[in-house]
């Protein structure tokens, strides 16, 4: 521990109670989406912000293909389980998110101050994929809440057929398949009544 | 498909630069917290914000514990790695993030338009821990960006011995710890440089 005196630093506050409801308390999954549509610059700006946000030893194993043409589209939507296929066909982009089995390959650079790491993993396979998953899932709910912080909506899907999705999409690759994405505009008039929450005293603990 | 005009909907804006700082782009790991203590009330928020990020089912698998005070910290620091305990130990709030693998249990209240969910994962106990394992580690990525959304500083640590943080914290329940997070105000007199992201033509395909 250092003896020098703590330099004060300002306390931020924190963000509005409208951005926190973009972000948290009142955005929903759409279920259809407004045709209008979503830029390349909006998808660049939403892997901008998901980028920075940390992952253990910074290991970032996540990757993005982002389909923006009912061509590209018809590629992921027959993988799809069927109601969720409904909602992909109305959404502008929808986005396939995907573990890099292969991440630990850049930790030479993104790890500098642990040279050994890389090594370490190639040859603790299990231990790299539990990990790599763990931190790649972690920045699957960043994608989300980025997409959300930029006014657009994300419809996560977890129901699709992996193996398939896999070979359709990442032949000759090391990526898998993690979760398909909608991005768009939503449109409100679709959604059902919102789903109930667990309680607080069911979840959280105070010790 | 509905044959009805599609209802207009205001288009939200994107969140200000500002936040966008505070949530991704800015926000540093602490490796030392202010004394500034964290109130009862701003961990309670973080779970508000938490809860309402979209899970799979809305199967909401994730559960908390905050640890408030030298003694109850003591019960969590012995089983970090040696770094990450001295990073704890300056931190006003230390919460332990567990998966419950009886989640499912839930289910009949949480997803009422599936109703045999919760059957089907009571007798299929290896997808019931697949996808209760993604969701809880989206809802830890959910809470890291609360715990940021609210003008605190969140740490991660994933080097922990788990099960004997899960002996020490968890005896007779049916949790797994996933990830500790320290949570004060950060010290940013004690960050090193900020390492870098893997770039944008390694990560996305646009197709």
């Amino acid at each position: 521990m250092s003896n020098q005196p703590i330099t004060p630093t300002p306390h931020r506050s924190p963000l509005s109670t409208e951005a926190l409801g973009i972000l948290f308390t009142e955005s929903r999954t759409p279920r259809r989406f407004l045709p209008t549509p979503v830029t390349d610059e909006e998808l660049q700006a939403i892997w901008e912000l998901t980028r920075w946000a940390p992952t253990g030893h910074n290991s970032q194993p996540l990757r993005a293909v982002f389909a923006r043409t009912p061509e590209t589209r018809e590629r992921i939507l027959p993988h799809l389980a069927a109601g969720n296929a409904i909602k992909s066909k109305s959404a502008p982009v929808v986005a396939v998110l995907a573990y890099d089995t292969r991440y630990h390959q850049h930790l030479e650079t993104l790890t500098p101050y642990n040279p050994t790491l890389q090594h370490h993993y190639e040859t603790n396979p299990e231990e790299r994929r539990t990990k790599g998953l763990f931190n790649a899932t972690l920045q699957c709910a960043y994608f989300i809440l980025a997409v959300r912080a930029l006014g657009l909506s994300a419809g996560p899907i977890g129901g699709f057929d992996r193996p398939a999705l896999n070979t359709a999409l990442f032949p000759n690759t090391t990526y898998e398949s993690l979760l398909v994405v909608n991005i768009g505009h939503i449109d409100n008039s679709a959604l059902h009544p919102r789903l109930p929450r667990l309680d607080r005293n069911l979840t959280i603990t105070m010790i």
